[in-house]
């Protein structure tokens, strides 16, 4: 079995590669024929995951000495294959190609709606999708609440009953944070991001920032896309994109450190364990962990700056008269705006939240479809103090539902919960680690990540790694002290 | 079935776009993972293309009415099948486990010992590969000789008993001329392109050119490559590959066209046969003739540096003062040299056919692998006046024996051989082509091979398209006449 398994391991980085390609060097005319390769190819990868072979098997071994030891390589590797097995088979198939029906012609249908503030065009679509998704997760099961099937998929473990009351506080003390933010005279000068910053130059800082905190750019590479992502082919490449914007310093820069957070996770699996469980990541939650920290609890901090700014002031001729205080400031702007992924790190997990909060009312019958955009706005005015005159800003902004990832966004704050929980007890174990940023040491963390997080692979679920790392469970007062004290002392409040 | 063999295309396409990354942006590091995934595919294509049940339905359809009409779109597919089933199956798995391993330690064992002038080491395995190599031609089969079985898998329907006289013909009447050349005091400067030719405007006036013939960029790619190449990715996606030498104009120059003449044929097969012989290359030779074509009948045409002469001279300072005639003169220098891929028009064939006479003569027991380096010497000397002290630009010189590649090599000159047959009949239809490419014009004979050649897939076998299209047999005759008329004008001989 574990052959076949690895066998489709392989199959699968040819799919991944194909991907990357489509999205960075793919000439315009081939995008047809990619899209039936890779139809191709997930049907047979299907077939293969699928195969009731798997499933004698994996009950064959269940129950077995060879898995007595839970967190054994065997036991590991066999819980979560029986895991995908179930989820790949418990759906019928009728459903699943409803389903991709579904959310074929959802996303399609939002890419044309969206910019015509279409809602009328989308709600049917979408509303089959939820029906579909609910049809799903009572296919997959769940022992408390039905939303909780779709939250496992993303994040294996995690539970409303877990997340809700986090999801509160954090709420609660950002908004409480906010106002006190919003009411203050201290701003910072945004406009300093928005000078000339030639690409070539930018390319150029963000390869050596990279190289220098650890990602190794012979094992991996960086190139140019649309919408940025992190796609790990398999050990020894693993692949960054970015995009550049000559007149805004933010995308590309901290888009880039963002993606490298998630290369150096592909990075550190265990490559001895690739194409099973134990050499694969455990879920999204602890992937979008490694990218915040790097992009924010990294590099959106004052000691950061102190070793690269004067690096940045070479390069570019825009910050050669501006104070390093004052661009740190700058790069830390807090401001309620509409659009999830232009947010700031304070402002951020109020977007998911709204999301968060919206499906599952509608996943318990408590919104309709038909209210939802209002329940959108008024939730927006009440945390944010905004609200989008348009549905295309509003609850059309992301294309995550009309894809079917019911149950997603709530990783993204997950990222940022199990991210500071990680930091804190990191500087627990190697000290002020600000100050290490300002001398340019950033191996003492990385190397603390691989070894408590990257070459653990998928031996403990989230809940479990993040109580074994940081000895307790997960905790919002971490993240909630990080941001009150960051911005409580650059704002003054 | 149909649609089975078409979805191992797809699968091939992947095997493809990873090959073309392996060539060009892979990162170093991500080699070891790759040779695994391209094992794990190629495993899986073998498998579905040996699978007993195509036997089965080929053994079914052939002799029924469905292929009754032999160049119709059944009738060609299930031929093909047929051959490509048989060439698949005949060989037993024993022996082509034994040529995988022979082949790949042949590979690594050159490399390292070509570098060395190491024969010591490299003969006992080369050894292997040829009697592994009989071996399969006997398992294979053959009618009139064993060399022929070899043959027919890169170009199917030649052999031996076509091809002895013709390439007698073309030697003799290549050192007849290339006597009368090097007697002549009328030399070109070939310094004049040892010039600097900045890396840019080579690419800029690549693709320029290559956009100016007729390919088409939007469902293709140029890209940078240590040993250039042309992959086709499929329908809408044919990437091309390059290399620049700044000091040397013409490897990126004629090696981007060279590569374009395989891309347009890529391009211009008929997409809607996609996955079948009917939308596939009919063989090695016929992908030769439309390289060879654009680099050298129309790209060393005097026609058409008419044409882009002056815009070579706006990218290249080096060439501002030059002469049309004279840059023409030096791109058409003929030299007899000892490195096959550096030959010149008039020499080229001379290397092939030296490879080709003692392939045939250890094929037929005439020659040991002892007296082999001897062998090559002599007809380095007989043919071209010159040898090599160092057999690592003597026999050693090429990858493809160590690699299996034998009965490949007459590819390469059949390519010439079909190029001139062809042009020749396409002036016949079109007019004086060369008046054409001196108003840039490209469009009649990019044209008249879509439609003879590229949009025929694999319907005619090689012989049969030659008589096809031109009304008569493979003629060495043209590619004779062709290059007494250029170089006798060139070289005043």
């Amino acid at each position: 079995m574990f052959v076949r398994v690895q066998e489709t391991a392989y199959l699968g980085s040819f799919g991944a590669l194909a991907g990357w390609d489509q999205a960075t060097y793919i000439p315009r005319k081939g995008h047809a024929h990619r899209a039936m390769m890779q139809a191709t190819l997930a049907r047979l990868l299907h077939q293969r995951s699928t195969d009731p072979r798997i499933g004698e098997m994996l009950a064959r071994v269940e129950g077995s000495d060879l898995v007595h030891d839970p967190t054994s390589v065997e036991a590991v590797n066999v819980r979560e294959w029986r895991r995908s097995y179930d989820l790949q088979t418990k759906i019928p198939e009728r459903l699943a190609v409803e389903l991709a029906q579904a959310t074929s012609l959802g996303q399609a249908t939002w890419e044309e709606a969206r910019p015509k503030n279409d809602w009328a065009s989308f709600k049917p679509i979408l509303q089959k999708i939820f029906d579909l998704t609910r049809e799903a997760a009572d296919a997959i099961g769940y022992q408390q609440e039905r939303y909780d099937a779709l939250l496992d998929q993303y994040e294996p473990g995690a539970t409303t009953r877990q997340l809700e009351p986090i999801f509160r506080r954090v709420r609660e003390a950002t908004v409480d944070l906010l106002q006190r933010i919003e009411g203050t005279s201290r701003k910072p000068d945004p406009a300093i991001l928005r000078r000339y910053y030639p690409r070539a130059a930018q390319e150029a800082l963000g390869k050596e920032v990279i190289a220098r905190i650890g990602f190794d750019l012979e094992a991996g590479r960086l190139d140019v896309t649309a919408h940025p992502f992190m796609q790990g082919i398999g050990p020894g490449d693993v692949r960054l994109t970015t995009r550049y914007d000559e007149h805004f310093f933010n995308p590309a820069f901290f888009g880039t450190i963002h993606e490298m957070g998630h290369g150096v996770y592909g990075q550190g699996l265990p490559s001895e364990h690739y194409g099973t469980p134990m050499g694969t990541e455990v879920s999204l939650g602890i992937h979008e962990s490694q990218s915040r920290t790097w992009e924010n609890l990294v590099g959106r901090s004052l000691g950061f700056w102190r070793y690269f700014f004067p690096r940045a002031q070479e390069h570019f001729e825009a910050l050669r008269e501006v104070r390093l205080e004052d661009f740190h400031f700058a790069v830390n702007a807090v401001k309620p705006s509409l659009i999830r992924i232009e947010a700031d790190e304070v402002t951020y997990n109020l977007h998911i939240m709204i999301r968060f909060e919206l499906e599952l009312a509608i996943l318990r019958g408590d919104l309709s479809l038909e209210d939802a955009p209002e329940a959108w706005n008024a939730k927006y005015r009440e945390y944010l103090g905004i609200e989008s005159a348009e549905i295309k800003d509003g609850l059309m902004q992301d294309v995550h539902w009309s894809a079917g990832l019911i149950g997603y966004f709530p990783t993204y704050s997950l990222g940022n919960l199990y991210g500071a929980q990680f930091f804190q007890q990191a500087e627990k174990e190697l000290g002020n680690l600000e100050e290490q940023f300002a001398r340019g040491e950033f191996a003492p963390l990385l190397e603390w990540q691989r070894r408590n997080i990257h070459q653990q692979g998928s031996r403990y679920w989230p809940r479990d790694l993040v109580r074994q790392v940081t000895g307790e469970d997960l905790n919002p007062e971490h993240l909630i002290r990080y941001l009150n004290a960051k911005f409580g002392a650059l704002y003054g409040v």
